[in-house]
């Protein structure tokens, strides 16, 4: 496993502005892992970390808020540090209909099914700017397309070859279906053996397109196949 | 005009609270106004201000938080301070079905429409704590009939005897449709004649229910009238 082999949201959101031949300046709701990859690609951006209006008597500090007129667009991930100003400040430059609105993701929180604490993600974070700002982002990750026309991009991989493993029918075998890639699914996360058999007997197609090509227990039950495979 | 006889929606959620026989603390995202009001009628709240989590190393913290078991109550209302410790607070407060959930209001941003600023209002910051948290709140504001139905306790008013005066069909007026009040559209605000004749002549009768009984140019046309009835 090479670090460069992994594909996270932030590079792609940095291919997705470079692709598209972007110019201009990036507000981030979001990590410094974002800010670095723009800046790898020489786009620059602001907001990353606290970013509070200096000030209690708020309401009389907002008329005096300035605004980079360079922002052309917003881009919304994870982001421990969000609060009202920065929602303020995103809703304020989607105003202008030219400037992008981009997320990263749209899960509405972390997984943590025995824990007492809720960790809300970029999922609900996003929900404040998008009725804020009357604006719907273009969410770059999974079920979309973008991440697997990166990864493509960079290492010419064919479709027809390549196999989608994923534990969400609803996100990865439907990212891998969008993009024409053969579909397995393991049954140690988010899909159900039950939701899978469920959509297999679905008599609506927006159902049964989630069906995988495959299904296994788990990832490791693929290793005797492929060490059977290399060997024969 | 006495500032008793103005209803706002901090002493509205008190009321409400008192009058459904709420035992518990609340868990606020807004204002002082709240804790206040909360206070006067005996029940105990935390949240209000800057409430942040002590540390940059936010994942490792969260584990550690520690969360009151007598909160039986989550109410957003419109707070600057909104962040995200505040959100993953109320989420996880929330996710106790006994918890209940209130909201001053859903209204997405201030009017400020010359500006080139969007200040997000209560609706915004709803929007992030419904996804995290899988819920729906009760909102307390207008249209729902709560607001009434505090000054009708408070006064002894006649519903027949009342007419309901505002700027907006979607909410004033409907809500005093929703009470059985009398109903007078003015056109300084929200709703303009164009669109007051549009639901005049619609055939949904969703959009039929919000035609008031009466309308005027402003509140002030009102004044010629009143006194003509006082002298005759």
């Amino acid at each position: 496993m090479y670090t460069d082999s992994i594909y996270g949201t932030a590079p792609l959101i940095a291919s997705y502005l470079k692709n598209h031949s972007f110019k201009g300046s990036v507000y981030i709701i979001g990590s410094s892992g974002i800010s670095t990859e723009l800046t790898a690609v020489g786009i620059s951006s602001m907001g990353v970390g606290p970013d509070p209006i200096p000030s209690n008597e708020f309401l009389e500090q907002v008329a005096g808020l300035e605004f980079d007129p360079d922002v052309k667009a917003v881009v919304v991930g994870f982001d421990p540090y969000f609060d009202y100003a920065k929602l303020l400040r995103a809703a304020s430059y989607l105003q202008s209909p030219d400037v992008l609105f981009i997320a990263s993701n749209s899960d509405e929180r972390f997984p943590m099914s025995t824990s007492p604490i809720v960790v809300p993600g970029t999922g609900s974070i996003l929900a404040s700017v998008k009725v804020a700002s009357a604006r719907e982002p273009i969410i770059l990750g999974k079920p979309t397309t973008h991440i697997f026309e990166a990864i493509q991009h960079d290492h010419n991989i064919d479709p027809k070859r390549t196999l989608m493993i994923g534990d969400n029918v609803k996100t990865d075998i439907l990212m891998g279906k969008n993009c024409g890639l053969a579909t397995m699914l393991v049954l140690t996360g988010v899909t159900t053996e039950q939701e899978l058999h469920d959509f297999e007997n679905s008599s609506n197609p927006t159902e049964q397109y989630l069906v995988p090509d495959y299904y296994m227990p788990s990832i490791g039950d693929l290793m005797p196949l492929l060490q059977k495979s290399v060997n024969s």
